[in-house]
Parts: C-alpha cells; structure tokens; sequence
C-alpha cells in the first residue's frame, strides 16, 4: 500500500475561514457597535433595523455598489395574511391560511420558528418594505408566468393552486412584485442604499472580508477585511452579521456539498456568492446545514399554454403534475426522472418558451414520437390515450393537474421539447448554509450560540429549504425578514457577552 | 416584529466540540505518538498499521470493549482483483475490472483518488486482513441474499449483476464474508483485539473522548478522555486519528443534516455512533460533507422469488428494476416515489421476507388489487399487462431486470406487500463525515490540512458515498483501507508538524 503515491490535494478555493485572534491585532482601523458583511437584500435589511435600534453600523461591501445576488433577481417578495394589495385586489388571506402553506412551501427540514415568524409578522414586513419608499401597486396579474413583465404586483409565484398544495389551504396568491416593468430587485437595493444612507449607516464598498476576528473567550469581536486594496482591522463592539449569500459560484463548495447543482449550467448568483461567510462560520465552529439543497430551474412557462403538455421521464411516463412551480417541476426530473424528461406538445399548445429549448422529436403520430425518443414499446402511447380519455372530462386522476391545463391533445405534429439537466438552460442557486436562530445568531453543531456571530440570507438556512417545495418571493422575503432579525437583535445585545436567553 | 416572543433553541446534543488550548492543559496523564480515539474496523486498522509502522499507538473505547458499528454487522468486506477466494471458485477478475465496477458504485460524488487506491490495493488489503488472523473459505454462495447465513465466502453483494451496471463492467462477485456462520462483524474485530494486542496497542475501553486538545499553532497534540470516570489530557505526538463512527444515532444530528434518514424507523449503529468525532472535526474548522446521504434499506428479499414481483408507486407505474442490491431500490422508493411503495406478487412467488410486512391488499385480479391500493384507474392494470407480455419472452423492456427473474405473474391471488418508509422497517446508516485526504488526513472548508488530526471510517467521507450505487462490504472495506493509511501515515510523520506533501 503506497501513500506515496497519493498525488496532492486537489485545487481548492483560497480564501482562508479560520478566524485571527483578537490578541494579535496590533491596531483597530476603526470601530463600530454592528458590522454588517455583504449588501444584498439581507444585509440591507440588517444595517438598516441595527440602525433604527441606535447602533452605528457599518456595511463592508466586495462589490463597487451594494446589490448582491437580489439585484440580479426579479424582485418578488412573498408576503400574505391580508395586505394592502391582496385587499386591493380581492384576495382573502389569514396568517392562518399563510402559515398553513408556508409549513408546506418552506419545506419538511424547515425551522417551525422561522416559519410562523415569518407569517405572523408578514404584514409589518410590508410595513417595513413601505418604510423604506419601496411601492407597490395595487394590481393582480393573473397569468402563470416566473413574474410579471409588467409593473403589476400580486402574482401566484409558487404552489398555492397546484395539488397536493390547493387542497391543504385556499389558494391566495403571495408574490408581491414592487412597482417597476420587468426585474425589480435592483430597485429594493437602491431604496435600501437611500435608507442606510439616510440613518447614518456607513457603506464601504470594494471591501472583502475573509476573516472574522475572535478573543479568548471565543467571541466574535470584529473582522479583518480588505478595504480598497489594504488589509484593516475593524471592531465591532455588539456584533458581526454575515449576509455573504450562497455558494453557488463556489464551483468546489457546490461539488463538495450539492452535487445535484453542480450538474447545472447555469449558477443564479452574483461573484460574491461564493460562500465566503459560511466558511468563515465553519471555521469558528457553526454548522452549515441543508448544504446539498438548492433551487434549480428549468423554464418551460410561459408560454402558459405548454403547461397542457405531458413531461415524461425516459420510459415515457408522467411523474410530475406539469402545474407545478418551475422549480418544484426541476426538482422532480432531478431526482425522480434522473435529469433526463420532455415534455411533450401538440401543435396546438406549442408555444415559445423564455429559455430556448432542444427539439428531440417531432412526429405526426405518438407512436411514431415514442419510436425517435427511443422509449420502450407501448408506454408513450398508453400515457396519451390515458391522458387523453380522462382529459376529455378535463380530469387527471394520475396526478392531478389542474382541469384548467388539462385537454385532450390531439393536433399532430407531436413534438418532445428536451427538459433534461444535459441539454437544457437549467438555472440554480444554493440553499444551504450556517444554522442560525430566528434571531440571526449563529449555533454550533451542538447548539451553542458563538456570541457576537449573526448571519441571514443565504449565508444561512433560512426560511425555505428546498426548491421542491418553493415559491418565488421566499428568498427576498426570507432573507430581508431574518435579517431585520439579525440586526435588531445584535444592535439590541449589551457588550458584555451575554446572550438575549 | 418581536424577538422578545423567540422561543429558547431547540435541545440539541450536549457534547461539546470546541478544541481546549494545548497551554491551559496542567498535567498530560500519558504520552503516546498516535492515539486512536473509537475501535470499530477503522480504528482496530489503524491502530495496527501505526503499531507496525513503530508508533507508540493508544487505542480509547467508549464501550466496554471494541466493536462498535462493525460488529453489529454482518461482516461481508469488498475485495476483488483477483483474490485466492475468487480464483479458487473460478471468478476471473481484474483490478481494472473492480475498479470499474467501484467507480460507479462509490457514487458520482466519491472521491476519485480513493477509489483507485482502494481498488489498486485490495489483493494487499485482503492479505492484510489474513495478516491478523481472519479466514476465508474458498467457497461461493450463488443465492441473491443480504449475506451467506452459512460459513461460504463469496457472494454478489452489490448491483454488479444489474442493469445498467452489468452492462459497465463484466459482473464478479466482490463480497467476502470471513469463515463464520451467520454475521461476522465480530469476528472481525475479536482479531482486531488480539493483533493490536499482541503489537503492544495499549487498549483503553470506557474511555470517551469529547475535545480534542491544539496548540497555538493550530496543531491537534491530545485529546481529552474521560477514562473510566476520570478527566485526563492525553498527549498524540504525532497524531490524533478519529475513528469514531457515523451520527445515526444522534437522532439532533439526523434532523438537521440527513431528514431522508430520519424518516427510517430503525437506525443501523451502535451506541457510538453519535457524531463526536464529526463534531470534534467541524469544532477545528474540518470540512463536513455529504452530510444528507446514507444508506436506506427495506429488505424484501430473500426470498428470491420476490424479485419476480413488481415494485410500484401509488400511481401503479414501475420505477426501478427490481433485483437492484435492496438498499439501491430503497433510495428509488424514496427519491422517485416519495417513500411509498408495494412489492405486487401472486401466488406462485410469494414467500416470507426476512422482515414482516404489511399486505395493503390482496386480490384475485389486478383490476381488484388496483381498486383496493386506490391507485388511478387502468395504471397497475397497464402495467401489468405490459410486463406479462414481454415477460413471455423474459424481457422487460421498462427497467431491464435480469431475465432470469422476469416471468409473467399469472397466479392469483395478487397481494401488495407494503415497503412504504412508513409501514415497513427501513433500516438507515449515514455516509458523510470529515472530509479527508486518502492519508486520512482532515481537510478544512478550504482543502488546508489540519495538522495533527487525521478521520477514518464512518467519521470521514470514505469510499462509498450513496445507498443508490453502493454494494455490502464497501464499508468495512473502505473504513478498514483508509483507517489503515491514517494509521501508517501519522505514525510515518515527523513531530515537527510538517505534511507529507
């Protein structure tokens, strides 16, 4: 047996997560009561409530301006229990029916905390978005889309109206886009940088931190960081919070702990969300959990039309009800069709997608189709004529689409659209990350809080755990809720070490 | 939005696992240059390889005596390139032949240099284990059983035989159960006792380690053990190697890194097996991965006869080839149906199953039996019909089982045995840990080795990474190679804290 002969250790990312002692530090740059580590939504959220509390505050940003991977994103934020647009708009909700639904949409391996959190405070959560100048119109835009193109507000963003989901609770629509044509997440930042700006908050931007500073009696008592070129000391007094986002650009990190999203080509993150905050957490001691769970995407809607299809797995068989979330839909090939499904179109509902798609087939009979995809005998064509029969009474007993999308399909030509993870654009991002308290307090793998640790966004685990069972809107929300937790609670802590308990 | 109304965390585990500084330790109650903290097969190896290799070598056992996980088991240890026991019953086999078939069935996240090593070496591993006095009858058990219930050796214990494996590679049998009737775990391990012995190991039993001890340099130099009630500093000159078992039974641990496996009734461990090791590692900044995975087993087979039965979802469609190794068809049950499913047999096939299960219904006709599971009208009689054609011909075009299990099921009445994770005895193992090079050494988030500390077995990420692909024997074998290459590695370093590299 030749150890000799094992070569080195394969390439791994750079950046160090073990934390400096606080005793080597020979100069503090600068000190403040709450340092705030990353500006997307979460850390937007944090200084922004550490402020209001009277905490001087500091966001050191890697980037030239604040924005993170929210600025990237549609901008919707799931909120419910009867706001002011859902009022507007005709729709009933209760904290009740929400939280009956988000226990489902967050996800079995959910915190049943952070769940009912989240819901009983959802309207002041709004409150909060408002507070800030970000608008919202009071409209509905009614189609099943990923979200609206226009500046309407109100759409079903998740699962609400698909089985099993619609028979658990009534289904209310709860994405909340702001006030904006096309994407809005970088308008939630802008009006964030106003807010920070306006009490006082202190944004560094092009400042990179790669290592938390911590005394001898473990607690976390500031941060080393790279501030335009220079490597500084900085204190902060009450707390650090690590709003750093996922891994997804961490194309190690992802292999070594979400392998599913590695065989996605396409990663949803800005630069910075390459995990940069959980290894500094790992590194004093917190666990990161949920770190094989993402969200993954493969767009087929709109057109709203293609949910009429069939998606099949290999053997020609439905196994997902094509209603579904997009990424609820993703997850299921994922895991249940082995990446590889098409979905199946007639002439007549076929349709562009957002995402260019691989024909696989195109055929004038079924039985001609189940021949090119190369499946066995028999099974595509037994999984039409029973979808058809029972679609002609606008029923699917085999899994239960919706009997809005469901009709016969019968105007050849046929065609197989190529869902699979190999040859389709599919999107993901991580959903993994440091375990906190609802509070944003950062517990080691036995439960113990490390003092003056906080983290919230994706730096975290947070609200939601897994795309099967997601709705969009969650993360933005998720992230923004618990890191108004986060800052409010460090901003809140006296100095002398103790916790809140 | 009150934090005021957060109730206390969750109890989790009370172990601690943050390192103590080396400069507070008052008094080293012993001096050893390798210690060993947990005696199962990678302890027991590696404690005999460091012995060998000249090292001063402790062994600390929290049980009574050793054993541990591995000798609850059945004792069946993969090896294959051409081992005398294959030679002898006339299986040809080639290094390049395991090595293909342990690429596919370590899993797509294993870690590429380990199974090469594994596999390049297994003619010397199984020399090893001869070394201390194991034996091995030249005899092959031809049944598909989950171990010989007799003293014979050789048996298929993995998915060689299986489509789309048997297509990979030419199919040979790997499993190797030492000459003892019935499990052979302990066995194992009794040979383990007397060879450390007789090296000269000093074997500590009732001794828990809970912290390990690092200087100022980062390096682990001790541990501390409660031995025999007592709280004692053990110095490791040259290294510390945790071989301390999975985390099944940390029911806290399960929860938050592996739900899948929280969902099965019966966990596959001994009392040991509650993560310390994995916690001392994560509490020095070791990297944790594949934390989620496991290995999920409903036994339904043997009988053979069973395998001519079809498994199927609540929907009545197939979804995996049922004479897949038990655990393969287990992780199917669970990620593509959702943890429900039935084993259908008729008369002519049904036998008693080494576990009870619920029979969901029971019926003379597949129209009948369809009715009674509720399933959607015409799916179990579509697949039925479907497979009793081909069948004719032993053909089963869907999933490819082996012909010499396909028959066409005519001979009522058809009963539904019951695998749902719910309703059966899902018996589960984890199979993440520390992250570690081949040497055993434990790696950081980042792939910087911490100096000093080394994991083996369970405790690691070894060979074999998912239920979906792995074969009985892969962990024994795995644990016993790489507890064996931490051993030789700590013992083969200087003390001055430099790296093989």
């Amino acid at each position: 047996m030749p150890p000799d002969a094992i070569r080195a250790t394969s390439p791994r990312p750079p950046l160090p997560s073990e934390p400096r002692n606080a005793a080597s530090i020979e100069q503090w740059w600068d000190e403040f009561e709450v340092i705030v580590v990353g500006f997307g939504v979460a850390g937007g959220a944090a200084a922004i409530e550490a402020a209001r509390a009277g905490a001087r505050t500091l966001i050191l940003e890697r980037a030239t301006r604040g924005g993170g991977a929210t600025a990237l994103s549609e901008g919707l934020i799931y909120f419910g229990g009867g706001t002011r647009v859902q009022k507007a708009t005709g729709f009933e909700d209760s904290t009740e029916n929400m939280l009956s639904h988000v226990q489902a949409a967050a996800g079995p391996t959910s915190d049943p905390e952070k769940v009912r959190l989240y819901c009983e405070n959802s309207l002041d959560h709004f409150d909060f978005f408002c507070s800030i100048g970000v608008k919202f119109k009071d409209s509905y835009f009614a189609e099943k889309v990923i979200f609206p193109p226009t500046d309407d507000c109100l759409v079903f963003s998740g699962n609400e109206e698909v089985y099993p989901f619609s028979e658990q609770s009534p289904p209310v629509p709860r994405g909340h886009k702001p006030m904006k044509e096309g994407t809005a997440g970088g308008y939630i930042i802008e009006q964030m940088i106003l807010t920070a700006t306006d009490l006082g908050v202190k944004i560094q931007n092009e400042s990179r931190v790669e290592t938390l500073i911590r005394d001898d009696a473990g607690r976390i008592v500031g941060v080393l960081a790279i501030v335009l070129g220079k490597e500084v000391a900085i204190k902060a007094s009450r707390g650090v919070i690590l709003t750093t986002g996922g891994f997804i650009m961490n194309k190690q990190m992802v292999r070594h702990y979400a392998p599913d999203l590695a065989k996605c080509k396409f990663p949803l993150g800005s630069d910075g969300c390459d995990g940069s905050g959980i290894r500094m957490g790992i590194g004093v001691g917190g666990a990161a959990i949920n770190m094989h769970e993402g969200l993954m995407t493969a767009v087929y809607y709109p057109p709203t039309s293609h949910i009429k299809g069939l998606i099949v797995n290999r053997q020609g068989q439905r196994f997902i009800n094509e209603d579904c979330y997009h990424a609820r839909v993703t997850d299921a090939i994922m895991q249940k069709a082995d990446g590889v499904a098409f979905l199946i179109v007639d002439d007549s509902i076929y349709g562009k997608t957002m995402l260019p798609f691989e024909i696989a087939g195109i055929e004038d009979t079924i039985e001609a189709l189940e021949k090119a995809l190369d499946m066995p005998e028999g099974q595509l064509v037994h999984t039409f004529s029973s979808y058809n029969r029972f679609a002609e009474r606008g029923e699917d007993p085999l899994l239960h689409k919706a009997s809005k999308y469901v009709e016969p399909l019968l105007n050849p030509p046929y065609a197989a659209l190529d869902l699979s993870a190999a040859k389709s654009v599919w999107a993901a991002f991580t959903l993994g990350g440091l375990d906190t308290r609802p509070t944003g307090e950062v517990l080691t793998v036995d439960g113990r809080i490390i003092e003056g640790l906080y983290a919230a966004g994706r730096a975290s685990a947070g609200l939601t755990r897994s795309g099967r069972y997601y709705a969009s809107g969650m993360s933005i929300g998720g992230s923004s809720f618990f890191g108004r937790m986060a800052g409010r609670t460090a901003a809140g802590r006296s100095t002398n070490g103790l916790t809140n308990d």
